[in-house]
């Protein structure tokens, strides 16, 4: 149970803790967009703020070449363990535009939930940490660990500065268990605890075709389209049967025991739900594996966006210069992104047309994660899970990318507990993401006692330091 | 020779021209994008008001369901051949931008050249013609044949509403010989006529998936991406040999004899010719024919530009619901535009995923066509180069489309000569757009002359009449 005293005093600022919220997710924080970089540093001074009010300390806005971490800390529990939370304040842009119904940045409560572009991912589901350290200090002055609180504007765009700073910091940041809630639930009324992420890997791939855009019927069907060759270059990337189609993909790629698989069918979503989630008729991918396998130990690639000639309404009879895709592979154990884009390197220089010239941009790179599930602090998460949504958590994997909970593991040396709030359906990423407020208030009431849970079982073994 | 009057009246107006042809370029009349619609409408006023200045009669401006016509003409040599003279005063859109060194709608003259969109195609090459009206007007107050102007405001769009205009008005259009100039020099300082110009037929395919956007972490590897099937249908349309490989696309393509191909080695550009001016390193397409041959008497399909997902800047972590491409096929005799629409369906039905819904729109359909070298009109044409210019035309076919040169044949039963003044590397359809101004006045010299010739030469076969 959550004690009586946290859930009284969540019930009386109910509509408070809802309009901070809404405050948040009204801040543009869009990392990938340079226009919205006064919006990701506005929206890092509020939370600083923020932090600040609700009785954190040496509450620090650190830049960093790009967007700035958010970092505060309590650390007044002495031989108590220390409780590093993260999370990210920056959001994905939120085109298409036109596909929402309300605003992205104007959230708004409809029903039952908060629409607005970060609501669910990753504003909501941080924030109810932070409300939960804000309970422990209003209702007894105190919290029952150390907490480090890490709060970055970049995971949207593959964490490219918070790895250094984990790097440079690892002292100041130890802790004994990292917390983090950006994943999903089980279902609507189960949350998850997720133990594996896969990895990612995104590059640009630019094909350059004619020095200039040429007029299509003076020099079609003499000169190469640079766009039809990007096009049959992504074509050979996957074999008839949906398999990445590039050499040696998958000799990294573990096995996994017939138990194992077992349990993920007992837990993780059917066939039928993640089409049913997708909006998809049919399904698609490796054959041999369940749909949630092939989104979750089974590697994929995904061309995220093409770019190439005319796009105006009507027509236009050019054949373009140039034309590039953005191409994002997930990876798991033991996959590496340096040998996968080293891979991918080799089969397009197999494969490319001598017509045009290619060039490729690394956007990001990150491992794969597995978190051990008998770890004290998951089974603090579960212990906490029960108590604030009444209900044994799943143990999930995932198919997304965390980049930062591999950094975690090697660079603090501390296990990271994924718990996820996110409902099915939620729509992060998409036109009208939102976040259910019950869901809301449950994990508000669930990271107040999985502080406690922590407290009590998880062995100390840093002692709490804020970072010079 | 050009009269010697006519040269000297060019002479003393040359300035006020080029400031004409400049106003008539600053109009942004891009007939594809709906925006401006209202500076089509503009223009074609202004064209409409300066061909009643220099002397023209009838002077209309025709609404059609999207851009208007314009017509004008001087009927008052009886038993004089009548010349239709078309032209189109729409333009193709600018994009992109950036790559401009001045803007497209704001002419100016750098070096010999005007530079904007249209300058050469075909605003500059029509406003020849009308200014060789003017010279025979204004010298010598009359014209030596009757004439008839027919500019149209959707060439760029395929002139949707231009063949049903000719259908209702094919009596009072009747002319004994049409003539236009929209199409290729042989080279810098020597004209061509064009006796053949590719159909064109194009097509928008969308490729649609999943119901919404999805985050492409949580289904990458479980859910077709309409972006990636729809670079698979475009792979799947050339053959690694760089033949389109939709079954019967060949099937009606005429071959021809060696003495015409002879022909046109001779007069059509080198291999090495066509590279340079396409700025390309290195040829590509049908094997056994020549870069000339490949974009004249060979068909083509080029892919004009393609949308999916994510565009901006950075990463987006989404597997888009809608991609869609621009195709357009180059048709030559005796392919049908209908019957080539009716193959790609049939291709696209046997190929197509089953896992993706796809839907084709036409938004372009024109034969290919042929003009009688032998005609006493083209003789004419090429004595008028010869005066104009001081070397006798080349004779060429070219990769182009001009949905109106099939019409023009089969509803007024009157050949149309194609006197081309763009030299190469005028970037037409391409940033950079320019006009030699030393070639506009060399046009018009040909153009005055050449109607001069068509009243000794052409025979007489329809009595001049205005439109009701």
């Amino acid at each position: 149970m959550v004690p009586s005293h946290a859930l009284t005093y969540a019930q009386a600022h109910r509509q408070r803790v809802v309009a901070e919220l809404q405050d948040f997710v009204r801040f543009p924080s869009v990392s990938a967009q340079p226009r919205h970089a006064g919006d990701v540093k506005g929206c890092a001074a509020w939370l600083a703020v923020h932090l600040r009010r609700i009785g954190l300390e040496h509450i620090r806005v650190i830049p960093t070449p790009r967007h700035p971490i958010v970092y505060a800390d309590w650390v007044l529990s002495p031989g108590k363990p220390t409780v590093l939370i993260y999370g990210h304040y920056d959001v994905q842009p939120a085109d298409p535009l036109r596909e929402w119904r309300s605003l992205p940045f104007e959230p708004v409560v409809r029903g039952q939930s908060l629409y607005g572009r970060g609501a669910c991912d990753d504003k909501g589901q941080m924030f109810a940490h932070v409300k939960a350290i804000e309970i422990h200090l209003r209702t007894r002055g105190l919290l029952p660990v150390n907490v480090k609180c890490l709060f970055e504007g970049e995971e949207e765009i593959g964490s490219p500065n918070l790895i250094p700073f984990l790097k440079r910091h690892r002292r100041a940041l130890a802790a004994d268990v990292v917390v983090m809630s950006d994943s999903p639930m089980a279902d609507a009324d189960r949350p998850a605890i997720t133990y594996t992420v896969r990895g990612g890997l995104g590059l640009e791939l630019t094909v350059r075709g004619p020095r200039r855009d040429l007029h299509s019927g003076l020099f079609g069907g003499a000169v190469r389209n640079p766009l039809q060759a990007l096009c049959e270059i992504i074509a050979s990337l996957h074999d008839r049967r949906g398999r990445v189609a590039i050499p040696g993909f998958y000799d990294q790629v573990r096995l996994w025991p017939p138990e194992e698989r077992a349990t993920m069918a007992r837990n993780g979503p059917s066939d039928a739900t993640v089409l049913r989630d997708a909006g998809a008729a049919q399904a698609w991918g490796e054959e041999g594996y369940t749909l949630h396998e092939r989104t979750t130990i089974r590697p994929a690639l995904t061309i995220n966006g093409l770019v190439g000639g005319y796009q105006g309404p009507g027509g236009k009879a050019v054949i373009p210069a140039v034309a590039s895709a953005k191409l994002s592979f997930r990876l798991v154990p033991d996959q590496d992104p340096g040998e996968i884009a080293a891979l991918f390197h080799r089969h397009l220089a197999r494969i490319a047309p001598p017509t045009v010239r290619c060039t490729v941009r690394t956007d990001l790179a990150a491992r794969p994660a597995l978190v051990d599930r008998r770890h004290p602090a998951v089974l603090a998460a579960a212990v906490a899970c029960a108590a604030g949504f009444g209900t044994a958590p799943a143990f999930l994997r995932t198919g997304g990318t965390i980049p930062v909970v591999s950094a975690f593991q090697k660079l603090l040396g501390a296990p990271t507990v994924l718990i996820g709030f996110a409902p099915p359906g939620a729509r992060i990423h998409a036109p009208d993401e939102h976040f259910p407020l019950p869901t809301f208030f449950k994990a508000i009431a669930t990271c107040t006692r999985f502080l406690e849970e922590v407290g009590r079982a998880v062995p100390t073994r840093h002692a709490a330091a804020a970072p010079s």
